[in-house]
């Protein structure tokens, strides 16, 4: 283990959706399963690239799974091969973390005794997003004809959200250009065009020949070589994308065809893809010394966030799943901005402006939300794709009983992102010092939130105070509560930060500040009212300084979560959705998380009383995979660092080890960003002002050093931790 | 007009898929839509085979979309033969439905100026039930090389109920054997393996090549061949199916591949296809002389009956849109029994047999459905696919409201199917004659659901009577009704047809009476009570001799449907579901469906009076598409041959003239078996009993003969009727 590479040294077909998963391969603008070349039954293969959505039943809309630009088969001597027959003599994978590359080494014998060593290698290239790159490499024990089949799937199958197999795609076009394939294909509902090139080469031996099957829709390169006894014969085949959202759509193909002409060479194209890598970790690597797991499985999480990131695109989030498989369909929720941001916003901040950008564009679609609802100001959806527009599904078929539907609330009224949103823009500002953003587009997302969270106050005549209620927290085994904690905090957090930045915005750019309070209406009487929400905010505590997650929360039942142990399914399962609303049962939870971001609002005593109240309350291991990186975090501030250490192994661990049992469906992005956190401002304890930033190391007994960096305006620091 | 042949002398893109649903070839046992060999964009191709149904999001099971046995792409000179492109100087496509024969004849010309004349004719053959025939003839004005590209297709898409596009099928296995292609593959949840078989022969001009693209899931050939000015060039493709319901899964490529074998070539497989349909018009031809449109559509009407009706296999039955389309997914419907099975049990009892016999094998899955809900006996599912499990969808999406749904009630309370079948079941025992099968079957299942419908009647106590509450009648238009007459009159019919049937069995099967007593627990006491329920069913009737569609019918609102007209949608489209619910407005006339079932029983003063009443409020247009066919028998029925004939002519041009606007979605399977009854039971007033056959004509005054013919206890009756 040299603490950069992920090995698998047996191909086990029970476990290949979760291998899929791991062995993903991306750049930020594609992304690809870590699936066979020559295919496996049922496998789950898939591209994606950003942006590419296209109606979906139940679900509105989801990630079109693109054109296939994986398929390469080999046959020996006429022998097919296949994982499926023959026999495999030794396999390894192996995904290299530090340049993004996959590779696989087979030796393997047909069930006509031909064998050969095969050696795949695969990326998409960080410096050329546009491209994907593959090679193989083939050693034929005997003499004979090695035939190379390479194409361009059209017929990508995306996995529904009720086990249907959809086609997103449907043809336009498909030729030859100069010995180039191409096809012209579109997205059936959302009609956006795609062209995709491919280039295939023989590098190393004897080709005697290549073929064009023109077949609709799968145009595929046909390559005979043969080989003497143990010779190696070396093939390479380029593909890349354009789509309408890059260029003209009168234009996807040729400017795919042109990307191909860029390409000078299998070392050419890897040197700079390894260039950008050296880049990208300069920027963000993690070293842990003495926990060699935790240092490869650190830099696996990190890894997972840099492929899925978008660096050349602002109209693109990451979704709860990143770009590396179909579950929550490409959305994104408030798992970007709390989870994910933080570690884009310290290690690579054009890319964390980029995803707030996301959300300034879809301000109409958010302010058309709170509009719908009755409300004034932006209210962003609880899962946004491609237009901004709410795209939680409502309705979803009942497990057992055909007759009955399960309502999903979540779109309704999990009303909490929309601080998220505002809370994720003043960090970025904080932490960048860039003026320039806020002043442009933060301070009017900041303000027109704040604009929301006002209009939905309820005034409570008889108790004098605002209140929300019938709301979802971020613990979602609680549906319907009023006053959750959380949500009324970080509703008053936004107003206040609002007036905050509309004060500063008015000394350091007076003209934006008269444009935003005409266009925002922002009237001294609205003004006036947010500073009575804020103050007479209902904030659910106990005298002692316990937090209540929300108004009736201590009247739920007890649980003893402990004597449920061990079990494999989450407590909701457990109980069932009725059930566990009824419990104090947490799915996580929202008093340590508000703590969290609000740290310097609470003392270190009312941090612990929490934290003891609410840990032994909380569902850790099956219950949000959100959780235990931030825990990770609040058990360090209560100085439980070896604790720390078991909750963000937990979510360190998640996909790597499929912890949850469902990494098949994609990585937990939120849990892989939040590991980031973990180390940053748990076991380094971090704290970051706009004055400046300080630390505070808390480290796992076992740990021998740890370092890690980040930028504060604009310059990086790098932070060394030894453990004595 | 010659009667025979439905002919389009132009390519109408926005009538596409109308046109693909009148086109549609098959043989009971294959069926394809009229589809362009070469495609178009957004086709609707699609070929269905009977009981290959595979699970689908929201209805459930649907007929999986076949692997594509039609594509046939033709190269002039390099210039891919297409309509969306060159200049269409000519065409013509013919549905012969003689001989069940697509022609199509095209002249066209390139962009380039390649012309050519290309005549395309396919058929599913008649005599060879596994076997598609497709031949191309081609003359190409100048000389040149022609290419043609023949294949099957495995990523057949079918149109889901969201608008979604499903593949139901995973790749298995293709490949070349002695010059045939072939290709395995299995539908994905169900698990139905299946092979197709491929030949393609070059019968005039020369070929100069062929080659086999072995491109995974859709294998093709490609043949080229060099023309002279003006030479004719010949190619036929054949494409056989077989499955794992017709032979073992191991055995399903090995049968398709020796079907190829029993080719003779195009003419005998021509003739035989012809003989065979020579055969099935002795049987079912009705010629009516003085009204070639009428003639013309009525032989369309029963050609699709002919072609959907099951004639080697009695586990499958047919669907409201038989095998023509993707509309209600291939599930049955009571439509087959009151609607479509009086044509086959008259013209071929046989597949009236079939049809039965799928029912009586699926009573296993009525019994569970009955016991589920609390009943005894048999209770069919509303919507029948391949195990008789309910099918219905429960629940649709709202057509506006992303958060509200519409709950589809059909499945859970339209009772009546049970009786409609038991009602078949003996209708066809009385046509035929067939005793040993009511003794085998027709019994069990009369006594069955006899006993459903007693378990399932509720005592009113202070009435004093039998009721069925919180139902659905036929008339979809009243959800959740009570006491509707057709359903109370039925199920009594039910219970006193089975004591009849029992009674009868005792007699001239004993043992077989006997059996069916201990099987089914038909004790003294159980008869006694079936008897109390038919002696105290209550039937809501006025004392003039109305009958009351439902309980409380005329305490709902009436509509002078009248004063809406003109209008191009459906009372329900106009008022909404609850607001057509309060009103008198009915989709179909339940009172007036049921005096044509009980034919005898009702006065034809009654009928007239009930016929006034309930004619001006029914939606004939755009309600059910059941109705007018069997309005027509009514309207005969009081001597108004003329009304008669209007309704007949809805009926009959449901389809060919797409007058509902849906018939994308495939043949009104209904409508089109309706229409035989129209002519047998409504203009030829035809009555018959276990006695013998009385008729009554009443010919519209412009027809001047009519010819029909129909079996009665196996012999042929052929009935002339001139018009004086």
């Amino acid at each position: 283990m040299n603490g950069w590479t992920v090995t698998l040294t047996e191909f086990d077909p029970a476990h290949q959706h979760h291998h899929e998963t791991v062995l993903t391969i991306g750049n930020g603008y594609l992304s690809t399963r870590g699936s066979l070349e020559e295919g496996y039954p049922r496998d789950r293969r898939a591209t994606f690239l950003h942006g590419v959505f296209d109606a979906a039943p139940l679900v509105v809309t989801e990630l079109a799974n693109a054109p296939d630009w994986l398929p390469l088969e080999i046959f020996l001597n006429g022998a097919r091969f296949s994982l499926e027959n023959g026999k495999i003599i030794s396999i390894e994978r192996a995904l290299n973390l530090r340049n993004g590359v996959l590779t696989r080494r087979v030796e393997w014998e047909s069930a006509r005794g031909e064998r050969a060593a095969i050696l795949f290698e695969r990326f998409a290239s960080l410096a050329a997003p546009h491209l994907a790159c593959l090679r193989v490499t083939v050693t034929l024990q005997r003499a004979g004809e090695i035939e190379l089949r390479a194409n361009v799937n059209g017929n990508a199958i995306s996995e529904g959200a009720q086990n249907e197999r959809l086609l997103h795609w449907e043809f336009v076009a498909q030729g030859e250009r100069e010995g180039d394939l191409f096809l012209q294909t579109r997205t059936f509902h959302s009609q956006i065009e795609l062209g995709a090139a491919m280039r295939v080469l023989t590098t190393q031996g004897n080709e005697t020949g290549r073929e064009f099957w023109d077949v609709r829709n799968d145009p595929t390169l046909v390559l005979r070589l043969s080989a003497d006894p143990g010779e190696t014969v070396v093939v390479e085949k380029y593909v890349a994308y354009y789509t309408a959202r890059d260029v003209e759509k009168s234009r996807v193909v040729e400017s795919a065809l042109a990307e191909l002409n860029e390409v000078a060479g299998w070392n050419p194209a890897w040197n700079a893809n390894q260039a950008a890598w050296d880049r990208e970790w300069e920027r963000t690597d993690v070293v842990i010394q003495g926990d060699d797991k935790a240092q490869l499985a650190m830099r696996f999480n990190l890894f997972q966030m840099l492929i899925a990131a978008p660096r050349i695109d602002d109209r693109v989030n990451i979704g709860a799943k990143t770009l590396s498989g179909f579950g929550y369909r490409g959305h994104a929720f408030w798992d970007t901005e709390i989870f994910m941001l933080p570690l884009f916003i310290y290690t690579a901040p054009q890319i964390a402006k980029n995803l707030l950008n996301y959300r300034y564009r879809l301000l109409g679609s958010a302010r058309a939300k709170a509009k719908e609802n009755g409300f004034e100001g932006a209210q962003f959806p609880w899962e946004s794709a491609d237009t901004g527009e709410e795209v939680t599904p409502t309705w979803v078929p009942h497990y057992a009983d055909r007759t009955k539907l399960i309502r999903i609330w979540t779109g309704d009224i999990e009303i909490h992102i929309s601080a998220d949103i505002a809370y994720a823009a003043h960090q970025y500002w904080i932490a960048t010092g860039d003026d320039e953003w806020m002043i442009e587009k933060g301070a009017e997302l900041i303000l027109d939130t704040a604009k929301f969270w006002a209009a939905r106050a309820e005034w409570n005549q008889l108790q004098e105070r605002y209140e929300y209620n019938d709301v979802i927290g971020p613990d979602e085994y609680h549906e319907h509560v009023n006053n959750n904690y959380y949500t009324n905090r970080l509703s008053q957090w936004n107003l206040q930060t609002a007036l905050d930045v509309l004060q500063w915005l008015e000394q350091r750019a007076p003209q934006k500040a008269h444009e935003l309070k005409a266009q925002l209406d922002l009237s001294d009487a609205r003004l006036e009212k947010w500073r009575d929400v804020i103050a007479r905010m209902y904030l659910p505590a106990l005298p002692d300084g316990l937090l209540l997650q929300f108004q009736d929360y201590l009247q739920r039942k007890e649980v003893d979560l402990a004597a449920l142990e061990p079990r494999t399914i989450s407590v909701q399962q457990l109980f069932g959705i009725e059930g566990t609303n009824e419990t104090q049962a947490l799915k996580q939870p929202d008093i340590l998380m508000l703590m969290y971001l609000l740290k310097n609002e609470f003392s270190d005593e009312q941090v612990r009383l929490n934290y003891d109240f609410y840990t032994p309350r909380t569902d850790h291991t099956y219950g949000s995979s959100l959780g235990p990186s931030i825990q990770a975090v609040m058990a360090c501030q209560v100085g439980k660092p070896n604790d720390a250490y078991e909750h963000f192994i937990r979510a360190l661990r998640a996909d790597l080890y499929d912890v949850r049992g469902n990494a098949d469906d994609g990585i937990h992005a939120a849990s892989a960003g939040g590991t980031w956190q973990a180390i940053a401002f748990g076991f380094g304890g971090l704290r970051v002002t706009r004055d400046g930033w300080t630390i505070q190391p808390r480290l796992p007994q076992h740990w021998k050093h740890l370092t890690f960096r980040f930028f504060y305006h604009g310059e990086q620091q790098i932070v060394e931790i030894g453990n004595e």
